[in-house]
């Protein structure tokens, strides 16, 4: 995979929904977890908002550090999609060993990236909305880069075998891969 | 189509991240536009957080009534979806006779539900966050409906057919129809 830096329309990668990996991380220690509720909030500069539980043991380092990553997985990576929402980092696992992630250094903040997924934001939070047990989380995306075989001329493209993976339920997701085009 | 009540589980319709279709009322008029940034905030009681354009045109029934529904179609609905977000309602035009889209009442709020979507949920504004020419509405879901044919054991079924819509960008959609299941 050989990726390259994109300095506008990060939102085009997010817009279709499909589910991401959050990282973070202090530069000593870090984490991963899956993220079903996630989406850009503004084009340019792009901004994006997740919704992720404040009991995540990736969630301190957000806290500490006001970055993170989201790293956006093909459809073949469901297993270590379904692995990194079910497996608690305060087990003590090292969630990127057990299901097979790589970490790549990030351009612009501590948290590592994940070299397997296509696409990476690196993002630095600029509102935290306090939902209770959960925080909705507003965040300047300051790098992006992305896979260039599936990204092309600014749109994410299919021609070379991208498969997007969204989130059902549980341990199920659904698959696109086919686009349609609408007319008016 | 034949939808059904469901008094859990809204989040599941939205986790995907489907297009979906926003509309709005005041009980004298309506409009309906299409957003493509939607996502779940919370399971239970399900909340909502969809951004929307402040220049559209039924936006200001959402700032009057505090109240809008999302409506999910499917991926056959495409045209519409594209329309519904191409045209704006301030040229008087008719969005839902343009687009063949039909009005069916909602139970606690003042927008039509579009007929045609597989899915309703009826929202109550909460939260109203600036961002600027746009704003980020999180939402109390009050009320939700849904084809019993493509909503199956508290989940998204596909085995009547249903495909999903997700926006890439412009003109172009993707569409998901094909479950994938995890092992952990």
């Amino acid at each position: 995979m050989s990726k390259m830096k994109i300095y506008s329309g990060a939102y085009v990668i997010l817009n279709p929904g499909s589910v991401v990996w959050v990282t973070a991380g202090d530069g000593m220690s870090d984490g991963v977890f899956t993220v079903t509720w996630n989406m850009p909030v503004r084009k340019e500069p792009a901004m994006v908002a997740i919704e992720c539980s404040q009991n995540h043991h990736t969630y301190q380092f957000i806290r500490k550090t006001g970055e993170f990553a989201i790293n956006v997985p093909e459809a073949k990576m469901v297993n270590a999609v379904l692995g990194c929402g079910r497996v608690s980092g305060k087990t003590g696992v090292d969630k990127f060993e057990k299901f097979g992630l790589t970490r790549d250094k990030a351009e612009k903040i501590k948290a590592p990236l994940i070299r397997e997924a296509f696409a990476n934001l690196e993002c630095r939070v600029s509102q935290v909305i306090d939902m209770g047990s959960s925080a909705l989380l507003l965040a300047q995306v300051v790098s992006t880069q992305v896979d260039e075989a599936h990204f092309v001329d600014g749109k994410l493209s299919f021609d070379n075998g991208l498969e997007l993976l969204h989130h059902l339920t549980g341990d199920q997701f659904c698959i696109s891969s086919k686009v349609l085009v609408g007319k008016v």
